[in-house]
């Protein structure tokens, strides 16, 4: 917390009526004796005979405030756990005290009106409600020290992918979230009220993120994307945070899977870095990132569960039990299924040369048959899908026409390639299951600031 | 470009049958008669009597290519500007080269089809067309030089502000960009179909990014925000970004505005230090922003521009006059305005206690009619709007029933005051606008990725 250039602090032109604010972990860096002043939530308060324990709680944690003036331990009777109070004290450094330092003889004034009590004790260890009682309240269950934690793990992940991506020279970018015609897959898209006539919220950045490849050769989007999913799952929503990135000038997607790597590498190390806490109370195992994502064709992949060969999409049975696989074989986290079947992925999708080690009659010479793309799986789950993309604009009437669609809706994303695009290739990341994997989660809704779905609009 | 972690480079597992990929940009540190192979587009051809120019662009920059081998020459008659290639060649140091070397000997291989002409030509300094052809074409006019540069002060300026706020302790966030009522200001919101039931578009993360300094004091979102705009002006987007910021345990609006004075210089410094060609090339005159922004209240500045004191807001020619007499007054390119009256002002602002120097009957003691909100100037264009919230839930009850609304669409909302809210505010910049102050753009358009407007949902 660097106090020198925060308003909390006095800086140039504060008025200097009122003591500076002092964070709760910073109180036992003052010296013993001295005055601080603490403003935030009152988390808990313990009467005890002959002396009142209130725990204060601010952005940075929890101090523990002792009350003996018997003025002030019936103040604090009208004053209930989560109202907003400012403290004034001395600061007591004392072993046994939470952080090293507790404040004695304080002077209690509350910065709001007493609080009505949350629908669940929030200083208690444990979330002690279920799953609709956290969304219908989210305002104040999310102040939870465990929702605060998972959130932080989001936040922490958010600017270390956005570094990492910094370093390899992305440029950010910001595209429409509304869109003229529901292209990309057609269904699970919402219908707006577009000043008469109808738009569609975009369903990913998809399009607008490969045409800025021509522009800018590498770059990403942090955004909501939006899918009307019908189907009420433990990891699907309306809305979720994707966390985009497109490459161009690779030689196929294992180039894609370089810079996803470094991605995710920069996640971890910076939930490291400015999230331990959360780590730590959240009891989160870390991934190790290898140097590299070990890599199974989909083909191998279908063997290896015992699944049919012609299977043309793993299920998440499967999905978990080669991660198992992974993690025994490689002491992987993660595990990168390519060649995907060109019928299960979009019309952009790069097909796969063959192996050329592979036997004259194997099914992956089937011209067309097998894909460029990929799915990362993290932990048993789908993380990350991605792939090369194609790039000649010959590919690309090619693919419409074998899809049974227009050329006239992709007018604008057409015009990119017509006017040359390199070879490339990209991928993205939902933020909320990543989130849900490395908390283990059972409900993306846990891990969400304000879920949408079929049934919730609100709060 | 840290070329050592970047996939232009090999790295571990990577295929070596091709020579590693070096930027227009890195080509001068080469050694003389080194090979060296390039990618990118052809940016232009020049034919002279013995010997061709091509000149290649990459995201890095320009280089030139020398080509005399008369099958090459002939080659490149049908690479046309656009196409996207690759060019293996002998590096030659030459003072008169752009960048200090060339490329001599080339091989040239192209990586997709011959390029279409581009609406217009990309490699002539100044964008050659007028806006409908930027707009309609972007996918392929956004490549040229200049609109590049634009959209690089804008992402830099999202770096600055995340890196300022986060070194200020700032919990980034992600909301709902669907909401169940139409809560905020009511007119200009898009509705979309929701399940069968009607959503709408967020105008604003106002209400969230309040809910959630209650749970992290201090929060930030970058995002898309939606205004069903029905006019057609030249500063108004149906979809734009919103750089918003929300900050709890503040004394007033004058602490709001040390944090946004911090989050602009953070914009600014990562201008200079991540787009400094666009800078160059724009001919950008940078903002010096000072220690602390000058204010002026909203009655005296209606005094300073003449206008009647009975105004219930500053007009675009009043902006203007203020930011001009700012300039004059104290060199600054920015000026806050506050104290707003709150007739204006949604109806969760706070209102402004009399200042205690003012007189008897000046107006400014009428109580509950001035605000403790500002606008924040920028070069005559009203950048952000800001300022401290109502905490109190009885205040909130208040608000509402003289606005008459009723309580029940706000009821999520509520319970984060209910529960306890410190003193807090903010402020929500508009990334488009800020890169059209700096650019001069006349137009909002020119300085946007694919914009949305009433006419315009494609490309």
């Amino acid at each position: 917390m660097p106090s020198t250039h925060s308003p909390d602090a006095p800086g140039p032109g504060r008025r200097s009526e009122r003591l500076p604010r002092v964070l709760a972990a910073d109180l036992a860096a003052l010296p013993d004796g001295a005055t601080a002043s603490l403003s935030g939530w009152v988390h808990r308060r313990r009467a005890l005979a002959g002396v009142t324990f209130l725990v204060l709680r601010d952005r940075s944690g929890l101090v523990q405030v002792v009350v003996r003036e018997p003025e002030t331990v019936e103040q604090l009777q009208s004053l209930p756990e989560e109202t907003v109070v400012e403290v004034v004290g001395a600061v007591r450094h004392h072993p046994s005290a939470p952080g090293g330092a507790e404040l004695v003889d304080p002077a209690v004034t509350a910065l709001s009106e007493p609080a009505v009590a949350p629908p669940t004790e929030l200083w208690r260890p444990a979330f002690g409600a279920g799953l609709p009682t956290l969304l219908d309240h989210a305002a104040v269950t999310l102040r939870h020290a465990r929702h605060r934690a998972a959130w932080q793990l989001a936040s922490a992940s958010l600017r270390g992918f956005r570094t990492a991506l910094a370093e390899l020279d992305f440029t950010e970018i910001a595209t429409p979230k509304l869109v003229g015609t529901a292209t990309e897959s057609g269904a699970n898209v919402f219908a707006v009220d577009y000043f008469g006539r109808t738009a569609y919220l975009a369903q990913s950045p998809q399009l607008y993120k490969q045409m800025l490849v021509g522009v800018f050769e590498r770059v990403f989007e942090v955004g909501p994307v939006f899918r009307a999913e019908p189907h009420d799952t433990v990891r699907h929503l309306a809305q979720y945070t994707s966390l985009d990135a497109e490459i161009g000038f690779i030689r196929d997607h294992r180039d894609v899977l370089l810079v996803l790597r470094e991605a995710i590498a920069g996640m971890v190390q910076a939930i490291r870095t400015y999230a331990a806490d959360a780590v730590e109370l959240l009891e989160v195992r870390l991934p190790d990132v290898p140097a590299e994502f070990p890599v199974i064709s989909f083909h191998d992949a279908l063997a290896r569960v015992g699944a049919d060969p012609d299977e043309p999409d793993l299920s998440p049975a499967h999905e978990r039990a080669l991660s198992e696989w992974a993690a025994a074989a490689y002491g992987s986290d993660f595990l990168a299924v390519e060649g995907y079947p060109m019928s299960k992925r979009p019309f952009y999708t790069h097909p796969q040369a063959p192996p050329p080690d592979c036997a004259p009659d194997d099914p992956r010479r089937e011209p067309g048959r097998w894909s460029n793309s990929f799915d990362l799986l993290f932990r048993g789950l789908e993380l990350t899908t991605g792939g090369q993309r194609l790039h000649r604009p010959s590919d690309y009437a090619a693919a419409l026409a074998r899809t049974g669609q227009s050329p006239g809706p992709y007018a604008g994303y057409l015009e990119a390639f017509a006017s040359g695009m390199p070879p490339h290739g990209g991928f993205a990341i939902g933020l909320e299951r990543w989130v849900g994997r490395l908390t283990g989660a059972e409900n993306i809704r846990e891990v969400t600031l304000f879920p949408r779905d079929l049934h919730r609009l609100a709060p």
